[in-house]
């Protein structure tokens, strides 16, 4: 049964769709097909908020940009930088993310909650169990409509990302960091029926393709 | 029993002294004391670390920047502040006083734990319980030797603490956020063997006294 563009754009309010995946996956590149997608379910521009993890605020900005540099004879603490990060989704979700969907607005994010057990978890060997007792601490239930993580060989990843410029101090991980990271991103993908495997190892024509039919589907088994 | 002075400088090595209260407590002033206690012991200036929270290190003080700074149109989230405590306070523990006590040195600490369920706990009020399993989370057992609490009544602490200039975005909170604070502080001191609370509305020398008189008996019952 298809659905109609106007009961596509009822279905959607209030939704939160969220981009994961390794650096060089084509986040970005994916928000635009979606904002694409977006459009074409004649919902307007104005009523979608895009955000970014860890970011997005005044505020959770100050605490990426710590997230980031690297300080001569400092390390970060692998634990601080987990709390930083959910210090940061909370101020994002609170203060922009909640709002907005109780507006009735679409939110679209670069990276949410799985980032944190992928990254955190996978990459740097904190207990899974421990990261969703902070979640739970920090932001109870709430939790993405869906998630399209983009899924790519760490190799090309970092490839593509290097031919953007300088990586910075976390993209600096040896490789199997990253491998860590991925496999931990595609098992949480398996286990959640609100979240999609896009391969992003494809041109950026199939990738389209792949989104497009991933959101009619969800969109479909809202109606 | 009197302790001799060798004797107490072996005892104080690789402890960790705290100070916790409100704002204009006089902690700082407390610090020398300390100091010239611990001078009293023939301990060497070199064999002491000193400590704030939040900060200490140069990624902490940039954590606690934020949560001093106010940001037009932006409330730091309760949770956010918390998070970014603990943060903070993984990142100073692990990176400044662990090695410092390892190393054999006496920390004094200008706040630690107790202000993270005092302030965040009592005038915030997010749940004590919820604010110790983060605490477990990010720190395990690791706590303070000793912790000196000066009890002052709020409304005197912020007219001293007015008296040394324009006061910061927590400093600026209604007198019954410091009522809840001192409350939890006291009844935090009353359940920990490790605690003492210093009357600190009396004048300075009795304040030294009593601080001197905490630390000779902390000493003793160490020996």
């Amino acid at each position: 049964m298809p659905v109609s563009k106007k009961s596509a754009a009822e279905i959607l309010v209030s939704k939160f769709i969220v981009i994961e995946g390794l650096e060089g996956a084509g986040k970005s590149t994916a928000v635009s097909y979606i904002t694409k997608w977006l459009f074409k379910q004649n919902i307007a521009t104005c009523d979608t908020v895009y955000t970014r993890e860890p970011g997005g605020t005044e505020l959770a900005e100050k605490m990426r940009d710590i997230v980031k540099i690297e300080v001569t004879g400092e390390k970060l603490d692998d634990k601080a930088e987990l709390l930083l990060m959910y210090a940061a989704r909370v101020q994002l979700v609170e203060h922009i993310i909640k709002p907005a969907l109780v507006a009735g607005k679409i939110v679209v994010g670069d990276r949410h909650n799985m980032s944190s057990l992928a990254y955190q978890g996978g990459g740097r060997g904190i207990d899974l169990a421990l990261i969703e007792v902070i979640k739970k601490l920090a932001l109870g239930d709430f939790k993405a409509d869906l998630t399209l993580y983009l899924d790519i060989d760490p190799e090309l990843g970092l490839q593509r990302a290097r031919g953007r410029g300088e990586l910075d101090r976390i993209e600096r991980q040896a490789i199997d960091f990253f491998d860590r990271t991925r496999a931990v991103f595609l098992s949480l993908v398996a286990k959640d029926k609100n979240a999609v495997t896009i391969n992003a190892g494809q041109s950026p024509e199939l990738v389209e393709k792949a989104i497009f039919v991933a959101l009619d589907k969800w969109v479909m088994s809202l109606a």
